[in-house]
């Protein structure tokens, strides 16, 4: 029998994603030359259809990587010159953080506690920044920054650029990309499709500074390069030989939730995420992780668990059921449920039914 | 009716992927954790069956990025403090050499004239370059280096890295490993596989010399410099949530080849470059491009054509097949015909009657 993925990334696949793949060998989509016109149409038919399900206006780029982790590398090539400014809550963003030191920029952080992420009111961003770097999900945590956080950021440093990280919050987040400059994510998440491709949404001014970087001399990457995938992007192509499967498979299941609708997709994960927390606030082994309501993830929960997770893990597993462990150091402390559109309502209710048996 | 697909890269699916993509999905393959022990199983399969087909030493690394592309930004980053020089022989060695100067490498090239390569006389070899980047197939030409001049410049210039792209070349190539420092190709050539994966192999004065970098404070990159995914690999794991999915394709591919046999391998790939090139010495409407005769490739064969190639290719179409372009300036100039582990003699020999009777 086959499981039931609540992992959260890689996590089960979109539920029409295996059809999708078979059509794909049928149509030989791993053959096709990345130079000819079928690969263009895929291109441009996932560019077109993450914008349209997502609402991203017209002026804003995607671009194709491996996946997110590149994504971060990128951005800190291309739009940073000498300092970058990290909203750490979690592992991730103090990964991104490390990549930026990593690069040689000057890398600062604010650091969260685990669980909890930065108030508005404590966030000062130093003059010398270029680009603020946040997360909106916490894959580690389920630690949400609400939307309104980002553009509160954004209109009180105008000049700087806003990155946010969706990698496990899209489609979910209705972010107004008018307020953000460079949004990503990656496919095996909330789009559950395989690993190994990441998103990159960037506006016009992510490619000015990379520009500007450029014009200074400064490397700003090779293949890669904002300027090296924009320009193929001009021509519905990607540098390199891409993960052409992933970016069908991923322009077929934006599609299909384009017909699905991202309205009725956002009413069930609330409704989904609202009988994961009632169940875990009410129950005497779990608690929710995150105390603060407001910053309570809805596609990443996380609870505390009073015996070892790993003994809960283990009792959802006899159902065929897969939920996942805590994230590094909290591995036997934590739960993680993934929340994702491939999740149906009953497939929901039945482990939050599951999991309030358990004592 | 499926097309038999003889392109040069992305090419035909190697015979049995099918089937072992559709067992990755009875298996839930996409879904797993990259940070468990099924994921492990799949990594070190995949290092342990390329190593077995291939031959490589024990002590040798075995890496996963996202394309070919991406090794050879990595490879500069991690193994090149000034200087590279570069073997070019055609548009994929140029773009290496390129991608070295967009580092911000002094990037020297001995440039060969379309169809020809540097005679191992001619190679003269800075002092100051650290690394030399050879080409032994370049799939854009049809030129093949051969190994022995690779052999040669390792003998001559002992303290230099050596590289050598075998990214249309493997698993034909027949490599002494302990004569060249890194090899690297990517799985939808050869292998026969969806693309979106890169292999790179290298041995320890590899890692000795990204080491040198770090100590000297310069920046090897980040998630995926050689200290992030040596770190990673010896776990079995990827510092990043990799294509899981093409690792899983490429471990069960390269056992197919195993039990097959690289000898048999190589006997199929060689008699059917034979035909080819035989039919097109014949031919009065095609020529070999490469005119001499141990430089031609054995696994990228290419031919000028005295009509226009869209037209051979278009009759070619007509019957099911389907061949190759030429490489950018030549495309209209050039067929290129892939001769891959997964095309058998059968195939082969359809295509060259075909090709035999037009006039």
């Amino acid at each position: 029998m086959k499981k039931l993925f609540f992992t959260p990334g890689p996590s089960a696949l979109y539920f029409t994603a295996e059809e999708h793949i078979k059509q794909a060998l049928k149509e030989q989509v791993p053959s096709i030359s990345h130079r000819g016109k079928d690969f263009q149409k895929i291109f441009a038919s996932a560019v077109e259809n993450i914008k349209v399900l997502l609402n991203i206006p017209d002026d804003f780029h995607i671009f194709f990587t491996g996946s997110a982790n590149e994504i971060w590398e990128r951005l800190i090539e291309n739009c940073v010159e000498h300092e970058s400014f990290h909203l750490v809550n979690g592992a991730f963003s103090k990964r991104f953080h490390q990549v930026s030191h990593e690069l040689g920029r000057n890398a600062l952080a604010l650091n969260s506690p685990h669980g909890t992420c930065a108030s508005i009111e404590e966030i000062l961003v130093p003059e010398t920044s270029e680009l603020i770097a946040t997360t909106q999900n916490e894959t580690s945590t389920g630690v949400m920054q609400p939307l309104q956080d980002m553009y509160t950021l954004r209109s009180r440093y105008p000049e700087k650029l806003l990155a946010v990280d969706t990698v496990s919050a899209l489609p979910y987040a209705d972010i107004d990309y008018t307020m953000v400059d460079s949004v990503y994510f990656s496919v095996q998440k909330g789009f559950g499709l395989p690993a190994g491709l990441g998103v990159w949404i960037l506006n016009e001014r992510c490619i000015e500074k990379a520009n500007k970087l450029r014009s200074k001399g400064r490397s700003t990457g090779s293949y890669h390069s904002i300027s090296s995938l924009l320009e193929k992007a001009g021509k519905n192509q990607t540098p390199e030989t891409p993960n052409v499967l992933g970016m069908y498979l991923l322009s077929k299941v934006a599609a299909d939730m384009i017909e699905k609708g991202i309205t009725q997709i956002r009413k069930e994960t609330e409704y989904k995420a609202a009988i994961l927390y009632n169940m875990l606030e009410a129950h005497s082994l779990l608690d929710p992780f995150v105390k603060e309501k407001q910053h309570r993830s809805k596609t990443v929960i996380v609870a505390e668990t009073k015996k070892t997770s790993s003994e809960i893990i283990g009792k959802v597993a006899e159902t065929g059921m897969v939920i996942g462990t805590g994230y590094g150091s909290f591995k036997e402390d934590h739960i993680r449920i993934a929340n994702f559109p491939t999740h149906s309502k009953e497939q929901m209710e039945m482990l939050v039914d599951f999991l309030e048996g358990l004592n």
